[in-house]
């Protein structure tokens, strides 16, 4: 894969099994702050210093940028229909907004690790007058988009213009209590049941190497400031558990596209900062990207276990339940 | 009030209407990470600097510290009733997890604002298939914690040990679009309807000049980590709107301390970091912190209309709708 991350206290560029050291730095984000024509030409340098010979090998993942806010949406129809039945047996399972809107929500930024982090597993109420380590952890397969160029309080990115301040992708498992989760998530959204851990992978893709598709067709239509051909990422994905691959998905199994999740964060004026990830939510399709899904809550993780989710094009996320 | 903040980009000292200046620092976090020896120090050198006559003008507003991840609690039993009473009419107002956890949520940390920036009335869903500025626009009335010493991943902090991390409190305005709120929050919570703006004082003031006082006893009895004698803080609290006083209430009209808020938080191994920002919710008495509550519904906020919150203690959050 290629790719931006960091190697020993350097931003660098990666080709491989190999990086070409930039300029000193612990984050990415003054270069992400630069925006497209100083992404290409760093892209640029570093290319020309891995054509020279003058590789260095990577070194332990290092968190990659300094996450301003965290914003996890619910973009997967197939995702958020299995939940639905799951969270609320009695009911439709995709409540009226779904279509209308890229449903999101903020997680804790604080808590994002880089790939490699040991999980510890989470205590908290399972239940009412219940507490004690979560006996339902799982894991969620996201792609991560990751702001470069900021954006203004109170002006709208114009759903046609999202992809300029998008610095690049990540892999993303937004670990996920789903015992803590069911019994606190009412009325405000899920808390303490996903943010102990968010792992991302150490290396940011640029967008250009990741092959785009056309989505399925959006019914009903987008209102007009979400209005856009939605194109997704053509990029195969895998979980794999203990070192077995147990289900493949792609991201392209997504209904909305990071340009419309973009101008729809942005539509009430909120303004974007340099190092926001925005994570798609779990993408599922045949196969699913949680294993609650996958095994229909009949199991979860023990102890021990380790999870590895890889991307063509994307690094890799790896984490092990302590 | 007496409080830290940032003159000119220099950490300073308040008291009344001069403030001593300190060290050079657009931010305050640098002091809020050293801890509660180097908090008492500092102001113990700007009490000196004022009683020698070393006193500045106190300057423009400006945001007293880098915000890390902010969370919204929910945590006045009054403002809980309304809001479930009004959102879901059909059900229990109170849902059964309220009384067991601090229920909160993450919020946007890069639209925290200083107390004096104005408020761009935000667009966005109003309902299905309608799309334009919000119709209702509110306020809601909040105190906010301010952490200064980090804890580390995987180590819940304990209820008893919970104050040791905070440097202090503001006062909060949770600007909040009904519309946009009422048609997004579910299943995953607020989000554009309160994304837009949230605004602080300019000032935090350190929790020992801030009158302790015994919440209302809760039942049922909390769990072992919440358990602690609950103590809120004995602050009266006004909204003022285009000058004239609408509603008073108190910061005692909480139901969950600020320590049980921070053990919460923390119970599942998720670390604090300098410039978190711990918000209550609401604040509801026998007269409301929000003005959905107070005129139910049948009136919001209008372009030019001013909003002033204040509190005995702190500093004061100033904003008007434009």
């Amino acid at each position: 894969m290629r790719g931006f991350g960091i190697v020993d206290g350097h931003v660098a560029w990666r080709d491989g099994e190999v990086a070409a050291l930039l300029e000193p730095g612990e984050s990415l984000n003054g270069l992400m702050a630069r925006g497209p024509k100083a992404w290409a030409e760093a892209r640029g340098r570093g290319e020309e210093a891995l054509a020279r010979g003058d590789g260095v090998a990577l070194g332990e993942p290092a968190l990659p940028f300094a996450v301003a806010d965290y914003v996890d949406f619910y973009s997967s129809l197939r995702h958020a229909t299995n939940m639905g039945r799951m969270f609320r047996p009695d009911g439709d399972p995709l409540l009226p907004n779904w279509r209308w809107l890229p449903i999101g929500y903020h997680g804790r930024s604080g808590t994002v690790v880089v790939s490699g982090t040991p999980v510890r597993r989470p205590h908290g109420q399972r239940r009412e007058q219940d507490f004690g380590p979560t006996l339902r952890l799982d894991i969620e397969l996201e792609l991560g988009f990751v702001i470069g160029v900021p954006s203004r309080l109170g002006e709208p990115v114009p759903v046609d213009r999202a992809l300029e301040h998008v610095f690049g992708a990540v892999l993303v498992n937004d670990w996920s209590a789903r015992d803590l989760q069911a019994w606190e998530y009412q009325p405000l959204g899920p808390f303490l049941g996903k943010s102990f851990a968010t792992s991302i992978s150490a290396w940011v893709t640029p967008l250009d190497l990741l092959p785009r598709v056309p989505l399925e067709p959006q019914d009903p239509e987008p209102l007009d400031y979400l209005r856009s051909e939605p194109l997704g990422f053509d990029v195969p994905l895998e979980v794999e558990l203990n070192g077995e691959v147990v289900s493949r998905t792609n991201a392209r199994n997504l209904y909305w596209s990071v340009e419309q999740q973009v101008a729809h964060l942005t539509s009430n004026g909120a303004s974007l900062r340099t190092g926001d990830l925005l994570a798609t939510g779990t993408i599922s399709g045949d196969e699913p990207g949680s294993f609650i899904e996958l095994w229909r809550g009949e199991r979860f993780l023990e102890d021990g276990e380790e999870v590895v989710l890889r991307g063509d094009g994307l690094g890799e996320v790896r984490g092990r339940v302590v």
